[in-house]
C-alpha cells in the first residue's frame, strides 16, 4: 500500500496512537488504513456417499482438484458464502449442514472454513473457474493432485468422522511449507 | 474509497471482466480492490463459574458492558486473537477451549467468533480500552447494558449449554435492528 484511498496521499508505516502494531496511515488526513485476515469458505458436498470436487481452471494451482470455496463477500452470511462458491464453481445447488471445519492459515492472512452440505440433485457442472466438476468416492479421492492443504485436511477429517459416524467440529492451525 | 493505494489515481466502481460484482477498480493501474467482511473474535472466560465482562471505555457503546473481543489482526490464527484480545482488554490470561459461537453480521460486513475458555488465574485489569473489568455470576450479568447483540446471544446460548452439561457449537444470522 502506498496511497491513501480516501484522500491520495502518500501513506506511512507508523503506529498510531493508542495502538500496539504498525499501520499504514495517511500522511495528510491521518485515516489508519487497517488490514485483516479474509474468510475463505466452502463446502463438502456429499451425494450418496460421494464428494463433489472441482478441477481449478485459474491460478493459484491451475488443474489441480479443490472443494468448491472462494472469498466471502461483503453484505453476505458464512452459509451464504458456501452456496454461493458452490453454485459459481460447480453449478450445484446444495443444502448446507453444519460448520465442519476451521483452519488457520496466518503466513497468508486467511481463515478457511468448510461447511457439510448435501447435492440437492446431480444436475452439476464446471463453472467459468473449473475445468470439470466431479463426484468422487472416498477411495478415488485424487490425495496427490489436491490444490490446497486446508481441503485435505478438511476431506481427511471428514472421512473420518464418517466412518465414526459422528460428524464433530475440528479446528486446525496450519504453518507455513517449506521454503514457503 | 476514492484513489487507488496501489498508483494513487481515481478508482471507479465497476464490474471486472470475469467478475459478477462491482468493484473498486483503478482507472490507471486496473488494480481492482476487493473489500472483504472482517473477523472479530473474542472469549467467553470463566472462573469458577462466573464470567468476565469489561466496561468499554470507548466508542461504540462506551460504557456498556462486552466480552473481551476484537479485530483479528493479519498474521494470527483465529485462537491466538481471542487470547490477545482477553489480554489486551482485561489483561487476564486465559487457557482456550472450544469454538463456541459464529454470529454472521452481515449488514456491517463482519463475523464475531466467540471461544470458550478459562481464567488461568485472577489477575485480570482493565485495558486501556476498558472501564472496569468484572466477574459477574449468571444471575448478575447485565443483560439490559451489554454492547453488542452478538456477546448477548453468545452468553445466553453459553448459560443455556451450561445448563444442560453439554456445550455445542452454534451459528446465527443477526438481521439489522430496527432503524438500522
Amino acid at each position: 500500500m502506498n496511497y491513501c484511498n480516501q484522500c491520495g496521499a502518500p501513506v506511512e508505516v507508523r503506529i498510531p496512537p493508542g495502538d500496539s502494531l504498525p499501520r499504514h496511515v495517511c500522511q495528510r488526513c491521518a485515516t489508519v488504513h487497517y488490514q485483516n485476515p479474509k474468510l475463505v469458505i466452502g463446502c463438502i458436498a456429499e451425494w450418496q456417499g460421494d464428494i463433489l470436487l472441482c478441477r481449478r481452471a485459474i491460478e493459484p494451482r491451475y488443474g489441480l482438484w479443490t472443494l468448491p470455496a472462494g472469498f466471502m463477500e461483503n453484505g453476505e452470511s458464512t452459509t451464504q458464502a458456501a452456496l454461493r462458491e458452490t453454485l459459481e464453481e460447480a453449478c450445484a445447488r446444495i443444502e448446507i449442514d453444519d460448520l465442519f471445519t476451521l483452519v488457520n492459515v496466518p503466513y497468508i492472512n486467511q481463515v478457511h472454513l468448510f461447511y457439510r452440505g448435501r447435492l440437492l440433485d446431480t444436475d452439476f457442472a464446471a463453472g467459468v473457474e473449473s475445468l470439470e466438476t466431479v463426484l468422487f468416492s472416498e477411495a478415488d479421492i485424487p490425495w496427490q493432485e489436491l490444490a490446497f492443504r486446508t481441503v485435505a485436511l478438511s476431506l481427511k477429517a471428514y472421512f473420518s468422522d464418517r466412518r465414526a459416524a459422528r460428524f464433530a467440529f475440528h479446528e486446525y492451525d496450519l504453518r507455513p511449507p517449506t521454503g514457503y
